[in-house]
C-alpha cells in the first residue's frame, strides 16, 4: 500500500486543473465551475499542502473591486479553515482575446502596457497571501508565421517587462521568486522560450537574473521530445529549479495535462528520484511538488477528486521504489561498474595545467584506445534494475 | 536563373559531407572514399569559399606523425592551390568505440584525458590552418538509461573541459572561438545540451564564455520540433552565432541531413532572411554558410557534386527571394499593418517608472480589452506575401 | 500572378472552417458567429465552388423542428442565389459532452444509439441538399487509457455502425458515398483509425465497403510524421481517394490547421501534383478540393476572408508549378535518369512462371550486384529540380 | 522475484539482435561478431524458445554453395543439440548497397529481379528448417524525394512480389505463411506501408493476401506516435497479427530498438495484457514472443546477454501483472462501472432494423442528451489501477 500524502509532502495543485471544465478545442465543457473555496476544503482533504492560482481563476476578469475584495476573503477564509497554503500565484495572460498576441510580446504595446498592470496586481495579492513563488507561462508568446514576429524585439520586450517586474519585487520588499514556465507550442505554433534550454538561456540575460529561475512542467518538456529528467538536472545545476509542474504525456503530441506518471514511467521514476535524493549526494530539491494536469474530460466531479488523489499517490509510490532504488546493494554495485560516480572525478588533477596534460604520456601517446574500449558499461544492466524497481520487483 | 555562387557568398561544406560514403544504421557503404585534395578541387570549382573538417576525416585516427605530417602537407597544397579557406575545424570524439560514452562525459576518465588530448592536437593544426571557428559537437555525450548518466557531474566535465580548452586557446593566441553544436538525440537516446537554448544556458556558466558560442544545425533543432529560425534569432540576441550548419529536415525522424532546402523550405526562407537581412535593420549574420548535410545514400559521385552544388544554389535563390520580399511595397505594408516594428518601441516610456506605469489610468483602470482586442493582425496575410515571394509568384 | 479560382476550380470550404469562432484550449472566442448564409455569399465572390457543413454548423444542437427548417430554407435560398453547391456534409459527433466518449463507439449504448440517429437526420438532409460525399471523422472515437476501451470491440461496434448507415443510404437511393477521416489524436490520446492505412484496412472489414473511402486532412497524416502525399497515393492506388482536406501543418504537434501551403510547402507542391497529373499518365483525382482549416485566432473578420482566398490561390499557384514541372525536358530526362517510369514495368516477364524465373541466372547466379550497386539514381537533382519550380526559379 | 523464462514462454530473438556489432551512422563497430553457432546455445541457456535469422546473418551475402553448406549444417547441428527452433525467417534487402533503392520497388528492374531470387533461395531454406513465418521488412523501399518514386508503381511491383512468392510457397507446400513488418522511417525519408494500418491495407488487395498477415513491431509504430496496443489490436480484429517483435523505444526519434519495457513501460504492459489475455475473453496470441531489440553500443559481450535476459525477464513480469490485473476485483468493479464491456454489446438490438431505430423515440426525440452527458467514465482511476499493478503496488 501506497502511503498517505500528508502536508510534509509538499503536494501543491493548481485551481484550475481540478477546476478544469473540459472544454476542448473541439468539445464544450463537461463540468461545472468549481467554487475556489470548495477546492480549498477537498484538497486538504485530501492530504495537500497548497493550492496555487491565476489570478482569474480566483476573480473573473472584469470584476469589479468590492467583488473581488469578496472573492479574496472568502478564499482567504478557506485557507485559514484548512491550514492549505498558497506558495505560488501566476497571471492569465492568455484566456482573454486581447491577448491573442501575447502579453509581454504582443505586437500591440496597448496590451503590453495592460499585461503589465495586470501582472503587478496580481503579483500585490500573491505577495499578501505569502506566496514565495511567482510564475510566468507565457503560452501566447509566440507566432505561427515567421515573418509575423521580430524573435529579438520579443525578447527585449520580454526581457524588459520581467526586468520591470523583478524590480518592483525588489523595491516591495516581496520574498518573491519568479519562475519561468517554458512550452514549446499550443496554443500558438512556435511559443518562444520553448524549453527548459531557451528559459535558462533567457535568464542569463536579465539584469534581475539572480531572482528568476524555471517552472518546468513534464509535459512541455516531453512535447518536443526532450528527456524531462536531464532538463531537471541541468535546471538544478545552473541553480534555477524554483518550482516544477509534475504532469504526464504520451509522447508528442497536444498538450496532454496527465495525471502525474500516466505518460513515461520511467522518466517519472527518474525524475522523483531526482527530486527526492538529488544525484550523487548533492541534495534534494525543497519547493512544492506542484501537480498542473487536466482530469480527463470523461470524468465526472468524483472522477476529478479521484485524479487529485492519483497524482499524489504515484509520486509516492514513484519515492519508495526510489528510495528501494538506492538502497539496493546490486544497485550500488551496478552503478559502480558503470563508473557512474567516477564522473565527479574532475578530469583535470588537482593542480594539473594543461602543459602538464600534454606531458601525461599516459594519457595520449601510451594510451590504447582499443583496449579501453572494451569496457563494456553496463547501462542496460542499470535500465533493468530500475525498471524492476518501479515494478516492485526486487 | 540563379545566380552563381561565389568566394564572397562564404559557402563552405565539411570534408565529411561531401566525402560520406553512406553507411547507414541498415547498410553498406555506397560510395568510394573522397580524397579531401580532390573535395577541395571540386568545391573550388564549385565556387565554394572554404572547407571544413575533424581531425579524423583528414587524418584517420592512429595515422602516425610523419604519415600525418605528409597529408596535412598536400592538403596546405590544395588549400593554396585554390585559395580555399578554413574557418573551422571540429574534432571526431563519437566514431572509435572508445568514446561510445562520450568524450568530454565519459564516465571513464582516462576516456576523457585523452578526448583533451585529442582536441588539443586538432587545435593546433585548427589554429596553424588559420582556422577561426572551433566546434563541439557532442553526439556521444548522452545516455539512453537515465540512471547512466548523472546529469550534473555530467555538465560539470563538459563545463571543466571547454573552459580547459578555452584558456589554451587563450594562452596560445590563436584567433579562435569556440562554438558548441546542439543535438537532441541520435545517436545516443537524449544528449546533453540538446538544442540551441540549453547550449547557450550552459555557456552562461562558462570562466571563458566570452569565447564560447553555437554552431546550430537546422536539422538538430527540427528534430526536436524547434523552429529554427527563432533558435537562431535567440542565438543572435545573446551574441552567440558563431557558426552556423544549414541542411535539410523533414520532421521529427533520425537525423537526415538533407541539402539545404530540401526539408521545411518556409522554415528556410525566413533563416536566410534573417542571416541576410537581420531583422528591423539590426543586421545580417558575417559567418560562413556552412552545409553539413549528406549526399543521399542512393546517389553515385556525380549526384554528390550535384548535391553539393544544389545546397548553394538553394541559398542563393532563397536569398534573391528575401531581397525581393523585403523591397515589396506591399510587404512593407503588411508589416506596419500587423505592428511587427511596433514591437521594437520599448513598452515602458523613457524615464517612466513603475509607479508612472501604476498611476496611468489608459493602461488599465480605462484600457477597453474588448475593443483593443477586435483588433485584426493580419499574420495570414503576412504568411501568404512570404509563400509568394519563396515561389516567385510577385 | 495566379490564376483567379474559378467554379471549375471546385474549391470548397467547411462552413465551419471561415466560421471558426477562435475558441482555443486556453482562450475564448475572438470573432463573433458567422452567419452561414453570410459564408455561402462570400465564399461565391471569392470564386469557390461549393460549401459543406456538420449538422450543427447549420442547425445549433437543440434546434426545434420549425427553426431548424427555417435555417435549412434560408440556407438553401443563399446556394440557389450564389450558384454553390454542397458535394459534402458531415456529423458532429464531438462537441457536445454526451460525446466524451465517442459516438459510433462510445462505452455507453444509448450515445451509440442517439449517434446513429443524429447522423440518419442529417444524411437525410445532406442527400436533400444534393451532396454526394458523407464524411465520417471520430475525433472522439477512442481513448487515452489503454484500459479504457475495447479497441475490438469498438472496431466491431465502428463497423456495425457504418455497415448500418451504409445500408440505409443503399435502401434510399441517396447518392451519396460515405469517406472515413483519419486523425491520430487530439482530442482524444489516441484515436481509432489514426491514418489513412488503419481507415484503409478498416473499409476491407465492411460489408458495404464498395462505397466507403476515405476523406484524408493534410495536417492529420502529418502529424504522425507520415507523407501525406504518399499516403494519398495509396488511397488512390486502392481506389479509395473519395475526398480530400487541405490545410497546412508544420510537424508533430497539435492540430495546427493552417493555410493550405503554410507547412510543409515541398509535400504540398507533390501533392497537387499528383491529384492535377496523377502518375504516369494514371490520371488525376476528380472530387472537390475541401479546404478545412481554420483562421489563425489573431485574424479579425478580413483577416478570415483573406484566409480563404489564400488558400485557393496557393492552390492554383502549385498547379501551375506542377504543370510547368511536368513540361519541362530537363525534368523528363531526370526522371528517366531515375528510373521513375521503370518502376511500373512489370518485374516478372509476361508469361514468365517462377520456374522460369528461377531458371535465369542473369538474375542471380551471374547478377553482378556490385556492379550494379554503382548506378546513381540522381534522387537528389530530381528533388532540386522540383524545389526550383517550386520557387518559380526555371 | 519474476520467473524464469522457459521454452513454453515461447521467446525468441533475432540472430541479428544479440549479434548486432553496435556499427551506428556516427560510429564504427564496438563488439566483435557473434559465431550463430555460440548464439545458439547461450540463448537456449537463458531460456529462449527459438532463434530467427536474415539470410545474410547465417550466410554472408556472395558466399559460395560448399560453404553456404557447411554453414547452415553446423547452424543446424546447434539447433538439434539445444532443442531451439526457427520459427521464422527474413530476407536481407538492405544491408547491400544493390538496395539502395530498394528490393521490391527498386526503380531498377534488375535489383528486383535478383530480390525475388534471394528471398526465394531462403524461403527454400527457411522451409527446410522448420520456419512456419516469413517476414518481409521493405526498409529500403520508400524515398527521401516526392517526385522519386511513384507510390503506386511502387505498390504494383510490391503486390506483383509478394503475389509471386506466395504462389511459390503454395505450390511448394510449405507451412509458410507471410508476415510483413511496417516501418515509418528510417532508413529511407519515408518508407512505403508505414504503420500496422498501411500494411493491412496492403494485404486487402492481394491475391494471395489470405497467407499474409504482420508482424508489428513496438518502436516502428511509436516512431510514427502511434499507439501499439491500439494498433495490434486492429490487427488482431482483422485476424492478422501472425508474429510480433518486441523492443522498446523511448517517444518519436530514430529507430531505438531498447529492450522490451525499456520505453513506454505503461503501454508494455497493455501490449503483454491483450497478447496473453485477449479482450473480453476473446483469446490470446498463441505465436513466439520475438525480441527485435538492439543491445546498446555501450556493452560489452556480458552486456549483451544481460540484454537477452532483461527482454524475457520484463515480459513476464508484465505478465504476471497483467494476471493480477485480471484477478483484482477492484479492477472488475472499475471496468464494470466504466462500460468497457458494454462495448461488445452491439448497438442495434437483435432483429432491430434501421426504420425501428428511427420508429425508437428513446434513441432521439427523447433522449436527454445533457442528462446523459453527466455520466462519469471513470477511465481515470482504470488508469490508476493499471499504473499500480505495473508497479506491483496493489
Amino acid at each position: 500500500m501506497a502511503p498517505q500524502p500528508t502536508r510534509d509532502d509538499k503536494f501543491t495543485f493548481g485551481l484550475w486543473t481540478v477546476g478544469w471544465q473540459a472544454r476542448d478545442p473541439f468539445g464544450d465543457a463537461t463540468r461545472p465551475p468549481l467554487d475556489p473555496v470548495e477546492t480549498v476544503h477537498r484538497l486538504a482533504e485530501l492530504g495537500a499542502y497548497g493550492v496555487t492560482f491565476h489570478d482569474d481563476d480566483l476573480i473573473p476578469f472584469g470584476t469589479d473591486a468590492p467583488e473581488r475584495d469578496r472573492l479574496i476573503a472568502r478564499f482567504r477564509a478557506a485557507l485559514d479553515e484548512t491550514g492549505l497554503v498558497v506558495p505560488m500565484a501566476t497571471t492569465n495572460l492568455f484566456t482573454h482575446p486581447v491577448f491573442k498576441d501575447g502579453g509581454f510580446t504582443s505586437n500591440d504595446r496597448s496590451v503590453r502596457r495592460f499585461a503589465l498592470r495586470k501582472i503587478i496586481r496580481n503579483l500585490d495579492l500573491a505577495a499578501e497571501l505569502g506566496a514565495s513563488t511567482y510564475v510566468f507561462w507565457g503560452g501566447r508568446e509566440g507566432a505561427e508565421v515567421d515573418q509575423a514576429k521580430d524573435i529579438r524585439a520579443a525578447l527585449d520586450r520580454y526581457r524588459e517587462g520581467i526586468d520591470l517586474l523583478a524590480g518592483y519585487v525588489k523595491e516591495q520588499g516581496y520574498g518573491i521568486r519568479f519562475a519561468i514556465e517554458p512550452k514549446p507550442n499550443e496554443p500558438r505554433g512556435d511559443i518562444l522560450l520553448p524549453t527548459v534550454g531557451h528559459a535558462l538561456a533567457f535568464i542569463a540575460e536579465l539584469e534581475h537574473g539572480d531572482m528568476v529561475g524555471l517552472n518546468p512542467e513534464v509535459g512541455h518538456e516531453q512535447m518536443a521530445g526532450l528527456n524531462f529528467t536531464a532538463g531537471i538536472a541541468q535546471a538544478l545545476w545552473a541553480g534555477k529549479l524554483f518550482h516544477i509542474d509534475l504532469n504526464g504525456q504520451r509522447g508528442i503530441k497536444y498538450d496532454q495535462d496527465l495525471v502525474f506518471g500516466h505518460g513515461d514511467l520511467l522518466n517519472a521514476f527518474s525524475l522523483v528520484d531526482l527530486l527526492e535524493n538529488g544525484s550523487n549526494g548533492s541534495g534534494a530539491y525543497e519547493g512544492p511538488r506542484h501537480f498542473d494536469y487536466k482530469p480527463l474530460r470523461t470524468e465526472d466531479i468524483d472522477g476529478v477528486w479521484a485524479s487529485a488523489a492519483a497524482n499524489m499517490r504515484t509520486y509516492l509510490l514513484l519515492k519508495e521504489r526510489a528510495a528501494a532504488f538506492r538502497a539496493d546493494p546490486e544497485v550500488a554495485e551496478a552503478l559502480a561498474a558503470s563508473g557512474v560516480a567516477d564522473l565527479s572525478t574532475p578530469t583535470i588533477k588537482p593542480g594539473e595545467t594543461i602543459a602538464d596534460l600534454v606531458a601525461d604520456r599516459s594519457a595520449f601517446e601510451d594510451f590504447d584506445a582499443d583496449k579501453t574500449a572494451e569496457r563494456g558499461y553496463g547501462f542496460v544492466r542499470l535500465g533493468q534494475l530500475a525498471l524492476e524497481h518501479v515494478m516492485g520487483a526486487r
